[in-house]
C-alpha cells in the first residue's frame, strides 16, 4: 500500500484535472446572477468530498451562499482533530478588465494554472482536500480527525458565517484549524502568516442637483458632485499617508520593537515592491516599512468610483451624483463597526452644505493575531520544512479572513494556522488570476505532513 | 391669400407633428454607433428644406458629419440676406439616466414635448424653418434672402465647421445671422444673449500599478489611482471657488460695472437657483453673482470619472487607473488652445511622483460677444416686442456656440443674433429633456416678425 505522500505524487495531474473542473464554475458571490454557479461550486465540492471517503458530508444553507461541511472522525475520540476552512467562492472577474485567457476558462502555463479562484481559494482550498483524500486512499487510517468547513461568502465578508459558527459550535470543535487562504513571496521561503486584518467596506454617495444638468447652464453655480466627491476623498489621508479619520487610530495595536526588528529580517525591499506592482514610486503612512504598512498598519482604500459621463467623445453635463467604494484594512483591536461610525462620521463631515452625501456599510470583518508558540504552530513548521526543506517565517498577513476572529471568539479560542500556497505575484482579486502548480503540489504534501505531525 | 403668421398658426399642429418626426432619429453625433441616425436626421432637414421651397437645397460633407445648406434668394440682390443656424444632432440620453420616457421616443404632456434634442436643438432650429416655410407659403414673396446651415457636430464641438465656414464664404455671405439654440428664464420675459462662452474639453487619465491589485496585499503601498486623481481634482479649485490653474483668468476680459449694473437689473435670484437645480445651497467664485459666472466668467468642470470597481456589493480591488472627463467653459479674450495648455500643464504639475498621468483634448471651442446696438439687433427687439408683447431683455448666455467666433472671424464680422426660444428649466443636456409648445409656436411668429423687420 502506497502511503500518503506516495498517492499524491502518482496523482498529481488527476489532482489538477479536478482543480481545472472546479475552476469552471463562475462561483462569484457577490453577484446576484452568479447564485447558481455559486451553489454548482457547493455541490462540485460536497461531491469531492463524498468520493474521497468523509463520512458526513452536508451543504447547509446559511442566510446567504451555502456551506459545505465535510467530517472524518475515524482517528477517535483520543485523537486531535483538526477543522479545515476554506472558501469555494470567487471575486469577479470578465476579460476586458484586462485578462489575457476568459477568467473562468483556465490554461496551463508557465507552470501556472490562469483562471479566477486559481490562488484565491479554489486551488489553496482544494489542496488540502487532496492532502485528505491521500490520507484516507487506499483503506490507510489516519491519526488525526478532520472536518471540512468550505463557504461560499469570504470574498463578500463572511457575511453569514460567524452566526453559522456560532450556532454550530459542537459540529465545528477541534484541536486546531488550519486555513490554505494566503500566501508567500516567493516558493523558495516559505511564510505563516500570524495575523491578518480586518475589513470595513462602504459605499459613499454624494448628491448634488436634482437631476443631470448642462454645464454652460449651471457650472459655476452649483456644486458639482464629482468634485466635491474628490474634494471629500482627497481629506481622508493626511499629507503623510495616514488616514484623516478622528480616532481612526486609537484602538490599533502597536507592533513591539522587537517584532518589528524580526519582520524587517525577511522584508521585501522597495525595488521588491516596485517590481511587483509596476509603480513609479512607493506610497504609504510615513514612519512604517511597506512590510509593516500592509501587515501591522490600518488603511483606507479607494475601490472604485463613478459619476457622470466616461465614454468616448465629449458630453458636457453636470453630474446629478457620484458614487465611491471605500474600504478599510484594519489591525488588531480595531472594530470594524466602530471604524464604520467614525469613516461615516467624517465623510458626513468633510460634506459641504451645497451637497448632500450618504453613507452605507457594504461589509465587514475583525483582525486577528495568532500564537506563534502553540504546539499547532510547532507542528505547522514542522511540516513545511518536511515538505519545503526549509523552515518557514514568520510575517504579519495584508489580506481579511473573516473567520479567523469568529473561530476564535466562538470556539474556545481555536489556534488557527495559516498554510499559505499563494504567491505574492497571483494577481488574485485582479486580472490573470494564476496558482503556481509547484505550490499546489508541495501544499498538498506539506498538509499530509502537517496532519501527520499532529496526530504523533 | 394667408399672411405668413395666419399660415404658422393654421399649420401649428402640423409643425408639432413634423417635430414629433425629427425627434425620433437618434442623431448622437459623439456615438461612432449612431452615424447612420446622424445621416438620417440630415436627410429628413434637407427634404423638409425642399418642400417648404429652398430653391438650393445640399447635404454637404464635411470631415466628420455633413452640413445641410438651403438658401432661398428671390428676395434680390438689393434685399438683406440672412443666415439662420441650427444643428440636427444631440447629446447622448439613454431611458436608465433618469428618464421618464424613452428619450427617442417623444411624448406630449403639461404643454411641452418630451425627448432629447426638443429644446437642444431640433425644436428650435425647426421654428426658424417654419418661419421660412410660412414666409414662402402660398406663393408669397419674402422681403428677405434666406441661407440656412444646419450642421451635425454641435454637440461635439463644431469639429469641422469652422473649416466648412472658412471655406464656403461666398455662399454664407450674409448681412446677419440668426441663431435659435439658447433660452430665457421664464416664456413672460424674452432674452437675448449676447454672448456665448467658449469650450475646452480633455481627458485626464491617472495611471498606478501595472493592473488591478488585492488592497489587503497592497494597499497602503502604492499610491491608488483614484485617491490619487481625487487628490488632484481637489485642487483645481480653490477655497473660493475660482480656478486654480496658473494663468487660468489672464486673458479675461472684465464686465464693466455698467454691464454688471445692468445684468443684476434681471438677474435671477438665488431662491430663483436654488429652485431649479434642487441644491441645498448654491457655489462659485467668490465676489460675482450666480448668474454672473455662468455668462461672465470661466468655469471648469468635472463632467465625470471612473475608476476600479462600483457595481452593487463589495470588490475589495485596489484600482490600476483612473478617468476623469474635464472641460471649461470660456469667456472673451480666453483662448481654448491655450487654455487647454494652461490645465494640461497643471493636471501633470499636481500629479504626484508615485503615479503617472495623461491629458489628450477632446473638443475646443471660441468665446463670443455680440454688438447689442446693431440694426440687426433692433429688428430682433422690435420682432420680440411683436411676436411676445414685450421688449427682450440682454443677458450673457452660459453655453457655447463654436459656429459664432468662427462666423465673426471668417465671414466679416457677420453680426449675430441669438433667438434663443428654449427655457432654463427644459433640461437640455440631462434626462427628461423637453421644449414648450408654447416656445415653439410663438417662436415661430417672432422668427417671421424678424424676417419682416428685416425686409422692411
Amino acid at each position: 500500500m502506497a502511503n500518503a505522500h506516495e498517492y499524491a505524487k502518482a496523482n498529481g495531474s488527476q489532482f489538477e484535472k479536478q482543480l481545472d473542473d472546479l475552476l469552471r464554475i463562475k462561483s462569484i458571490s457577490t453577484l446576484p446572477e452568479c447564485k447558481p454557479d455559486v451553489q454548482q461550486a457547493a455541490e462540485w465540492v460536497a461531491a469531492d468530498m463524498k468520493r474521497i471517503g468523509l463520512t458526513t458530508v452536508e451543504i447547509l444553507p446559511t442566510g446567504g451562499h451555502p456551506v459545505v461541511y465535510g467530517e472524518w472522525l475515524g482517528a477517535g475520540s483520543s485523537a486531535p482533530t483538526v477543522l479545515v476552512y476554506g472558501h469555494y467562492d470567487v471575486q469577479p472577474a470578465v476579460k476586458s478588465d484586462g485578462w489575457d485567457n476568459e477568467p473562468f476558462d483556465p490554461v496551463i502555463h508557465d507552470g501556472r494554472i490562469w483562471a479566477r479562484g486559481s490562488s484565491d481559494d479554489k486551488g489553496q482550498m482544494l489542496a488540502q482536500l487532496k492532502a485528505a483524500e491521500s490520507l484516507l486512499a487506499n483503506g490507510s487510517k489516519p491519526t488525526v480527525n478532520m472536518k471540512f468547513l468550505i463557504e461560499g461568502e469570504e470574498e463578500i465578508g463572511s457575511t453569514n458565517l460567524g452566526k453559522f459558527v456560532a450556532e454550530n459550535k459542537a459540529k465545528l470543535k477541534a484541536d486546531v484549524c488550519v486555513i490554505s487562504d494566503s500566501g508567500m513571496k516567493t516558493i523558495d521561503q516559505p511564510v505563516i502568516d500570524y495575523s491578518t486584518r480586518g475589513l470595513m467596506y462602504l459605499d459613499f454617495e454624494v448628491f448634488g442637483p436634482k437631476q443631470d444638468l448642462h454645464s454652460g447652464g449651471y457650472g459655476g453655480v452649483v456644486h458639482n458632485p464629482a468634485q466635491a466627491m474628490a474634494e471629500i476623498i482627497a481629506q481622508l489621508h493626511n499629507a503623510d499617508g495616514s488616514v484623516n479619520v478622528p480616532g481612526f487610530y486609537d484602538d490599533v495595536l502597536k507592533m513591539s520593537d522587537e517584532e518589528r526588528a524580526e519582520l524587517r529580517n525577511h522584508a521585501a525591499t522597495e525595488a521588491d515592491w516596485k517590481a511587483a506592482t509596476g509603480v513609479p514610486q512607493l506610497w504609504g503612512e510615513a514612519g512604517y516599512e511597506p512590510h509593516e504598512r500592509i501587515g501591522g498598519r490600518p488603511t483606507l482604500e479607494i475601490n472604485g468610483f463613478v459619476s457622470g459621463f466616461y465614454g468616448a467623445g465629449s458630453k458636457t453635463v453636470l453630474p446629478a451624483k457620484a458614487l465611491a467604494k471605500i474600504s478599510c484594512r484594519l489591525v488588531p483591536n480595531q472594530d470594524p463597526n466602530k471604524v464604520y461610525e467614525l469613516v461615516k462620521a467624517q465623510l458626513l463631515a468633510l460634506t459641504p452644505p451645497t451637497v448632500r452625501s450618504e453613507v452605507r456599510l457594504q461589509a465587514s470583518a475583525y483582525p486577528a493575531v495568532m500564537d506563534i508558540h502553540s504546539s499547532a504552530m510547532t507542528a505547522a513548521l514542522n511540516a513545511f520544512e518536511k515538505g519545503w526543506g526549509k523552515r518557514p517565517i514568520f510575517e504579519r498577513g495584508g489580506g481579511t479572513l473573516p473567520i479567523i476572529a469568529d473561530f476564535q471568539r466562538q470556539l474556545d479560542n481555536l489556534p488557527v494556522i495559516l498554510m499559505g500556497l499563494g504567491l505574492s505575484g497571483d494577481g488574485a482579486h485582479g486580472p490573470n488570476e494564476s496558482f503556481t502548480l509547484e505550490m499546489f503540489h508541495k501544499g498538498i504534501d506539506t498538509a499530509i505532513y502537517f496532519y501527520e505531525e499532529l496526530g504523533k
